[in-house]
């Protein structure tokens, strides 16, 4: 263990991919820095303010040559690491060119902007992950639009439902997140504003040379500085945490069909995985725990992040820190708790048998509420509720089934109530109901 | 006080405007109740589904006139506030038309929906406040585009910016809540999904019903059932809080330019308000106060939004009530912050003067950069960043002017100095670059 | 519903007792801000700082009579409810007395003060359900101390333990947060420090004077002024969330007891509770709603309460009010969660037949890690783990009993299989163990 | 940057220390699981259930030894990090000890016992310097007891109090958390209870074996297992959040103090911190950045420590791993913070000639309130009170002194005016006020 888990060789692995690991790298981030100090650079040379040969000069420079521990050190002398930074770079450039280099700009640029270039593939990273999984969603729910499972409400039996129609829950969850993904990807700005905001060094031309860099790097212009105004960041990680509370309710859910006395469903089998160290019959659900674990953690980061868009003045104090604890780590969470769904999206075991055998379990209650409705024409809804009501509670008592309890009653013997009570214990109407949400759901943009 | 200072009669007037709290009123509750069942009895009837005279007999129920404190004293035995409610109205309806109230039903689709309701007058209070609140700092940059001011970082002083330039940062930040609220707008939806979420009692109709729903109260339809669906509900908290965030910078902003020591500005004068029971000079600034407590305060209320998405099955126990407790507080705190933006926008007393004499209280200090720049082409980047710190700390020292030590420091004895400290002295040039940003700022959509 | 659910008249009684609504209305507010000043007059007075007759002529005041209505109308003009309550009382006091009222003193003071009053009513009436509620789970536990049930580890069946045993971790929890009350009782302290802290009115005797009328109270004395020094507060809150926690902890197990499938327990009985609109068989757990809203809601308010520590100066604008929107709704959170809890704890029905019957419901799977254990010593630590993995394995796919699959594994046909197999699938040694550590946690002091 | 800040080469020397990395490091996070394995062995051979030579040959295994990235890969396929451990540390062991190794436990046994084992170290880390903290913030208290400098409320002048004054209200703060830390550090508990609790490999000798290994590593023992009792966990997150919200309040206000404007300290001088990379003069206050960024930061934390007490049943999924992601961040947040706050509180620039110039510069309005209290008995409280609020407005337009307008007004014009302006504009008396209670402070236990 690290200070993060997502950050430790033992639990790492674990919690966050590899790929999103390499994207907020140390290695990584000088690597930003350095196309954002590039892009500087050419956007100052087409303007006639910088030498020409700078930007292929920085661009030469491969981030992993840097002394990362050494800047590190500094950095914890200096208070920002950017001073550090900017002096290793130039230590490593013409001295002709020295002068040029991160003219004009200021930490907070460079890091910003590092910071937005990071995100971005960091978003791509989670867009791939997200089509994968919504798809897998869109063919489990196809595929199970008519299974009848039991719905549950407060815990409870409460009446049928299809496993598909769940399904559909989930993924119209995960798609909205997945929808709203490229607008916070579009809203990643670039940061050319200088010391305090107003790109001074050039003029009247600031807007034009900081649009210009912003160009360079495909990411957003701004209207005006975002070092302290941080309502962008703040939304992106809203959405992370947002984004994880969409997967965690599915695996709330996963979490509990799979659980021994549900057993409607199974994570994937891969051998080697969900066991334990002492019981050699357990199948732990390994996907949801890392998923219920990323979104628990998640929603503090969220947190620092709005806590930071309250700093004082141009440039402030401490705020703007607490993103670089925040910001990376719900990109580490998102990934891992990703990964999980998608691998239970795509091999999430199915146990329509089980599913049936619930709904039998309750001997009929399931279908009260449907046998309330059916006999409510016959005898009055209110004799109907009452009856079906007295039966429930001869259910529990006798474990007699409410289809046929409510045959003895003689408060029911009218005309029509046996086919009302067929209908009413018919899935036909509850699976048609489900179905039909499940297909809206799936012809949903 | 009561739970809340948002609720309690000595606090809340501070806290909460008038028009807010009439929207989460227990009347507004009841009404916005009492319309979600009349769009269903409507919706329904017109699709022969119900009797005419039902919607009919709901609307002429008046809120007011239902037992709020009944009500409640059942819900504390039922659990849910909808089944004393549907109760007590049925009890004013004709038994004829008992049976078909809320037919098909349940309790959370009407409690949802109402929320729907009740959330989309409270973004209109918000939004209309939003507007002035906007033109008001549009208004505010306009005037002060080239009112020269100190720009700060880390609570130093950095370098000259405009205070139109400080206050176009806070109105791009604002107006960015502001362009949001109408997508949270459009995303209220209706929740008519039934028990279980498949709208059962009408088979594979039902979603044409929800729908007929939505449209009669002109709420969004929904690709399948919210009721664990939490998504928006949380997205809705986030705009909320993240709104409050974008008010905190501006009111941590102006509470340090009205700190006695900046002076730059102060609170729109109102006799009586700011005082001291013990200070009888004292001028508080109670706009910040009131807007720094509840973006505080709102942090934890998104957070139990994004907590309550991960309820389990088809509807959730706990973590759905969690959000009566969050949401409205959201609603609350924010239509008091925005309220005293509005104020502090429309009326915030300025002091150029003041702003000037800042300026020129570090003896130059707040144009090193700009003396560094200008000095760099007549001896060096190097030299020049060196002599100006060397000066820097004879100012410091000495208590004599910046631009007076640079011209007694004989490293800088070149042809073409004076020009160059003049330039670098000036303000004009920051003023510019400050005024170009406030323009684009100013005409950004 | 009002801006707080614990406030409106639908849904408070449902989530706050009305003892603890008593202990935060406006006239307890007014009531305890009229004794912060009574005992300020009465120790001004012993020490001949105030006439004698002041603290009667305050005491003769009853709270109820001052029109809450009209100050907070001017409190939300004033900026705080300290000007104009001390403008409402000396309007009710002799002319001759008028001066002398609220001398030294500071709205903070008073508002402070009336909050430790308050908060040790309030941490009364928790103390007292706690009580209680650790009685009852003494005794559930004492009477299940062998009745048997599975313990499940990550949702899954793992191994058995006794109902006593999950309801003595439930016991320590409560009870370790009963036990930390009274030091959050001890440290609730008064607050008579002045304008900026130093009671400056009384010189060098501030400490004294300030120490008596805490006296006055019995609130606790403090080394200095706690203005600006509110790690006691965020303490408190912190306590009344983790309170909540580790009752969710008891809630979320109950609620998964309760659930129709594993139906081991059942919340305790009232007629007319728990039931739906839509579903007469349904039995919701409204006990366990209540308690996992209350700790979700209750996490954002403690955070609050850690963000006012960082108030800047001697008394600081808009933290400290932050602490009027968190600290009253954790104890109206509190104070429901914790009256639904006891009732679980004094009522909850336990169903010993259907926990037999879960242990089964894996055909001895359960003791899969026993079976291990005890063939160990027969056939090797490796070859008796593998042939328990095999089997189970076996048990999944065949429907036969872990028993018998192991009974005819040629593998372990050595001499003592059956009595290790005896020993293994007995429940007693498991049941000893659970019952010894249940024995534990009651005699923990 | 990684995934955390503080595990970042570039960026965690400047948030965390050195020695605190250590403490939780792989290494050490490997070491502890050893150490307690080990204590396992020895305790069990004590009772003669493991064989003697086991616990040495565990203890000659170094950490450094095993390979951490084999495990962490192994861990992402199993889910715990416990079983690749138990088979690496297997595989160096003698082939008969193998099976004795990690008898009866279960993996959050190992993983839960080695945290304590990390936290206790990490706490003795705090203590020391918190230690070094409290003593230095007293003698700067001392040294500073009559040092008058201006108080200040809702960031206005307010009365005059004492630098040292203001130093004991930190300190209180701090020496708070101090003292609270020895209870936290005495609850870090063993965690030896096996697959559900009850350590039921021992029977009714559970709780002898566990309190034995408890004993081995001098932790707490406990009544009952805490797999799924979090409490003192959530407790030791808001100890270490409150903690640094009381560092936070300290540099709240240091960073307040070394503001331009108020200049009336500097953080400790440095060559080459706080520096820009743009502006050569500037002096950014670094310890006041770590430590507000570690306070923000942290609340998230421990509010997921809080989130993880809800955990269902025996083991839960998900909120016991999202501890893992936050307790470990607060103990690095607060290494750095309490570094930085060490360091002011140690070499902190006070500057009492501007304070004294602070004092005067609002001319004799921050005497405003002891002039009120002066004149009361000369001309009558509500007199004296209208008087001086009449001149203040004068003051504010005319730049004139409060006393000589004062002075001027003929509603004052007694007997005895002169004595009682002159007592109220000497500061003695303010400053014998602050430092009684700055003394007060200082004897407090």
């Amino acid at each position: 263990m690290t200070f993060s888990a997502l950050d430790s060789a033992l639990t790492g692995p674990l919690f966050a991919t590899d790929a999103m690991r390499a994207a907020w790298s140390d290695t990584a981030r000088l690597g930003a820095m350095l196309r954002a100090e590039a892009a500087l650079a050419r956007a100052q040379a087409r303007l006639g303010l910088a030498p020409a040969d700078l930007a292929p000069a920085i661009e030469a420079i491969r981030p992993e040559t840097l002394d990362a521990d050494a800047i590190g050190r500094t950095t914890a002398l200096a208070g920002v690491p950017a001073i550090p930074f900017v002096k290793a770079v130039q230590a490593r450039l013409p001295p002709a060119l020295e002068a040029a280099f991160h003219k004009g700009s200021t930490t907070q640029d460079i890091l910003d902007t590092a910071t937005s270039l990071q995100a971005r593939d960091a978003l791509d990273l989670l867009a791939a992950d997200l089509a994968a999984t919504v798809a897998a969603l869109e063919d489990l729910a196809t595929r199970h639009r008519e299974t009848p499972c039991v719905g549950r409400t407060y815990g409870q039996h409460a009446a049928p439902v299809t496993f598909g129609f769940k399904v559909a829950v989930w993924l119209v969850g995960i798609a909205d997140a997945a929808a709203a993904l490229p607008r916070h990807r579009d809203a990643l700005a670039a940061s050319f504003f200088g010391p305090v905001g107003t790109f001074a060094a050039f003029g009247a031309d600031g807007p034009a040379v900081s649009d210009a860099v912003a160009a360079e790097l495909g990411l957003a212009a701004s209207p005006i500085a975002w070092h302290a105004r941080r309502g962008r960041v703040a939304e992106l990680g809203a959405f992370l945490a947002i984004l994880m509370g969409a997967l965690a309710k599915m695996a709330t859910d996963v979490a509990a069909l799979v659980s021994t006395e549900i057993g409607e469903a199974a994570e994937p089998y891969v051998k080697g995985r969900g066991g334990s160290t002492a019981m050699p019959h357990k199948r732990n659900p390994v996907s949801c725990t890392v998923i219920l674990a990323a979104a628990s953690a998640a929603k503090g980061s969220a947190t620092t992040l709005i806590d930071a868009m309250a700093g004082a003045h141009e440039r402030p104090a401490g705020l703007w820190h607490a993103e670089w604890h925040a910001l990376p780590t719900l990109f580490g969470l998102a990934s891992g708790a990703l990964r999980e769904t998608r691998a239970l999206a795509e091999g999430l075991e199915v146990h329509p048998a089980r599913m049936r055998e619930n709904i039998d379990a309750t001997r009929g209650l399931l279908f009260a509420d449907a046998a309330a409705t059916r006999l409510a024409p016959l005898v009055g809804g209110h004799a109907a509720h009452e009856a079906v009501g007295r039966a429930t509670d001869a259910v529990r008592v006798s474990g007699r089934h409410l289809r046929e309890v409510l045959g003895d009653d003689p408060a029911l013997a009218v005309e029509g109530r046996d086919e009302a009570l067929d209908a009413a214990f018919a899935l036909d109407r509850a699976v048609a109901a489900a179905a039909a949400w499940t297909d809206r759901a799936l012809a949903a943009p």
